[in-house]
């Protein structure tokens, strides 16, 4: 029996949709030399995380073994398998291998945040392989909703992993290579030992469409269309964008791309070839000048993004364009949950401007994520000894498993932090890591639960107070107490300003407070904190978050 | 020609879900006597309105003619229609006409505010009226999510008003009355006026479906599953829980009702006739001592609410009762845009504790709401000279508008604030009323754009720094400025406590500040601040709202 052993070890994206981060390592116990294979990002919201402006897997687990990290592979350009890459290169440093297009993107990145674009390199596709420590890496193309998707052949000293990064079944994508069902036949012609598989999709019972099949309804309801026609889609589906500014040329329309993103994407893919026959646009200053008739444009915002194309030209103008009575919006996409009331409220503002938006119409708009059934023959092709769900919610990875098992197959739910032993035949936990979620806001990074966005959400929730005490040589209080407030209403149930109410108690507070809390800082605050926070609850019905300060003045 | 008109006022639910309030006039212009049709609340969220409890109406308009104000008509009991008139009470005094249900609830809140229960009356059903000033008014069953709602019949000098409130056609309701299509046709023989009709699902094309269509599904669901079973809905549809229960019951299973709300309605339907033959049910406390194979609990929390009973069992423990694998939890219900996140945390929680969930599946959940094809045959059942389009947002009203004009119906497209004059043939714009929000925050409400809550979302967004600066009798600095933060990270760039790098800074600021500043407040406040941004903009790439306080110590 070797002591080697082959461990995973997913550090996000397994128990949650967002910031893919997955460790494969093979070696001794501890020893293990390591891949990653993604390192993406998730997206802050105001209910969890104000003010925040992306959130990452905590990867001090890796920053811990980073001798031991031989390189970070990525499967494809969508920011939560991307888009923490040049965040964590200066704590990680280990090359970055990718396709084409995604190191394109990648490298941009780099550039932004001034580290080596150097350091990602290109890797060509299957067969081709990529050496690294004792694995031999493979990007075998895969379809999906952006070019150069990949799913990668991990071959290891105790067999074949398949990890497909995301996925769907698409004979004919649009733009890239379809899926190619003896290519993969072939891969698992060999044996497989584990499939570590995209589960987004689980719960969608019906069988996936194609990407090309929403070309015909778009050219349609763009010819279709009198008025300016505008539709947004995600900018990386370049398949999607085209297809869309294929419509508008058949209509006899001239093109124009909105939104940086946008540009940014159609740039790369010219850049690395991945396109090659888009049709031709016009600049944005151009568009303003053509008859909103013989116009289309394709933009930001699918998601209700607040700056955004889309949302700009639903308040009022974005580019020296103003839509009206007559025109039309499509969504060309799918609301991600958490999403809805940005882009209802997209919607609402176009009606107001007499604007036809189209949404929610599964006619313009296919996933990018394998279905159930597509999973299922995922399964079948490979035929592994077994799998690991992941890409997905808890909900997701253990519908995942029992469709494993459904099909004989060993099914492993591991969330994130859980380290699996896959050597043998009997996978087992073996290691609960500390994982979580990392904060980008502003220049700093800090961890989900230092307490920075707790503070936030209660000075959101319940007002914020701040108390001025000044103390003598001899700790007497000098002067009233001095209150201000923050996000608190100015007058209560008196009917007099809340902050003289508050003033008036905590005096009342400090002349009746002996020396030996006169004396105290800690007892004075706790004392003071109490008094406001009662006080405003008799005021407002509310107690307010109190910051309290306590000056001294000495000899 | 007559100087008396015919008016009609939204003050809210028109242009959005949510707070219904619609004024009917009729008199001299800016004399008319007033009715009031339902006076609601909608919820508030993180995202617009952290740390407010509910969402009023803006009835300033209302307050300052409260001596024109009749009565107010309640439509049905559901919380957007019902929510906000014991909130009101106070300004507004007048009468409150419900049907006995409606009533029932509405006194409920009269008596928790300390009003008298008794300005709530019972009206019976059509065909008896109140009158109410030049108004007669009628409650007319008719079939909703919950009991006893009413389409008002409104009789005005000039014309007849019919006032759906909310709707569906159901011919088999379960609890309550069916629709009465002969009725119906009946009411709008005389011929109708205006028509103001519910808008929330006029985008969905398909027929509605009965409640009665959910029976047998449920009843399938739950004699198939082998553990506990929980389900949830809203509380107020007291037909469903009504169908729960006795799904529950035909399988031989103990039924518990768990939640407030939830037991609060059923007593209301109890108390009031509407249901007559509830299953019988168990206490929270005799469940707990019930094998969970043989327990039926029908729950508080379908749209996630943090402390419903569906998120506390969900966290773990709730009244004793403890779910686990093998138990099924059932979502009938549909999950209200917005509240996602929320139900999604709670299904993952179960996955956690291999629980099997339900969601979004139609076949056990129907809307309260007329479908398009139902709203086009209440348009052509009462055949009005005009339609007003209400309950639902900008875009279903303007799509309401036109399906009414397909019906070659006059189609009046009115939001909030603006009075209609709907005197003679041709119904007009004839002012425009201040309308909004108000929050009820704690005891205190306040307006929505009073700034209260944007002081909490600049705080959640960008933290706070507090500046302390003491002063002495000749304006000369005492000490060191002294700062504290909240909502941000200990320590930037520079790796010293973000403190202290500020403290620095103004200290800087105030040595080299000459006695021009020093000696004004506003100056020196301005300059404190300025600088603080600024250097919290140098160390974490942010810049937080700054609170200044200057203490000058006097003789």
């Amino acid at each position: 029996m070797s002591s080697e052993r082959l461990i995973y070890l997913p550090l996000g994206g397994a128990g949650e949709v967002g910031m893919n981060a997955y460790v494969y390592g093979y070696g001794k116990p501890g020893k293990e030399r390591l891949i990653l294979v993604d390192l993406g990002v998730t997206f802050p919201d105001m209910d969890g995380s104000p003010g925040v402006d992306l959130i990452l897997p905590d990867i001090s687990w890796l920053e811990a073994r980073k001798g031991d990290l031989e390189a970070v592979f990525v499967t494809h350009a969508h920011e939560d398998h991307v888009g923490a890459v040049a965040h964590y290169y200066g704590q990680l440093g280990a090359p970055i291998h990718a396709r084409a297009f995604t190191a394109n993107i990648a490298r941009r990145k780099m550039e932004e945040l001034g580290h080596p674009p150097t350091a990602v390199r290109t890797a060509s596709a299957w067969p081709e392989t990529v050496e690294a420590g004792p694995f031999k890496v493979g990007f075998v193309p895969i379809s999906h909703s952006i070019p150069e998707s990949s799913g990668l052949v991990i071959d290891t000293p105790d067999g074949r992993i398949v990890h497909t990064g995301d996925f769907k079944i698409d004979l004919t994508p649009g733009v890239g290579e379809p899926f190619d069902r003896d290519l993969w036949a072939a891969i698992g012609a060999g044996g497989v030992k584990v499939l570590a598989c995209d589960s987004t999709n689980v719960f969608s019972h019906h069988e996936g469409r194609s990407e090309s099949s929403v070309a015909q309804p778009i050219t349609d309801l763009v010819a279709e269309s009198r008025g300016m026609f505008v539709a947004t889609t995600f900018a990386s589906n370049v398949a999607r964008v085209k297809t869309l500014a294929e419509a508008g040329k058949r209509a006899g329309r001239s093109v124009c791309l909105m939104g940086r993103a946008m540009r940014r994407m159609i740039e790369a893919a010219v850049e690395t070839g991945v396109l090659t026959d888009f049709p031709a646009t016009v600049t944005p200053e151009e568009a303003a000048n053509i008859p909103r008739e013989s116009l289309m444009l394709i933009v930001t915002g699918s998601q209700g993004e607040r700056r955004a194309a889309s949302a700009q030209l639903a308040a009022g103008k974005y580019n020296g364009i103003t839509m009206k009575e007559g025109d039309t919006f499509l969504f060309s996409s799918k609301t991600i949950p958490g999403n809805e009331r940005g882009v209802i409220r997209i919607i609402n503002q176009f009606s107001e401007m007499g604007v036809d938006v189209i949404e929610g119409d599964d006619r313009y708009h296919v996933s990018g994520h394998a279905n159930r059934p597509d999973i299922d023959a995922m399964h079948k092709l490979l035929r592994p000894q077994m799998v690991i769900p992941m890409h997905g919610e808890h909900r997701h990875l253990r519908e995942h498993v029992k469709l494993a098992e459904a099909n004989r197959i060993a099914g492993i739910l591991a969330v994130n932090g859980m380290m699996i032993d896959l050597s043998g035949n009997a996978p087992k936990v073996v290691e609960h890591v500390e994982t979580g979620r990392t904060y980008l806001d502003g220049s700093v990074k800090y961890g989900a639960l230092d307490g920075v966005v707790r503070d936030r959400i209660r000075m959101a929730l319940n007002g914020h107070v701040m108390v001025n005490v000044i103390l003598d040589e001899a700790d007497a209080p000098l002067g009233e107490p001095w209150v201000e407030i923050m996000g608190l209403v100015e007058t209560g149930r008196s009917r007099a300003p809340l902050v003289e109410v508050l003033e008036g108690v905590l005096a009342e507070f400090l002349e009746r407070a002996g020396d030996k809390i006169l004396r105290d800082d800690g007892k004075l605050e706790e004392g003071l904190r109490r008094v406001a926070r009662q006080s405003a609850q008799n005021e407002i019905g509310k107690r307010p978050e109190v910051t309290v300060v306590i000056s001294r003045l000495t000899d």
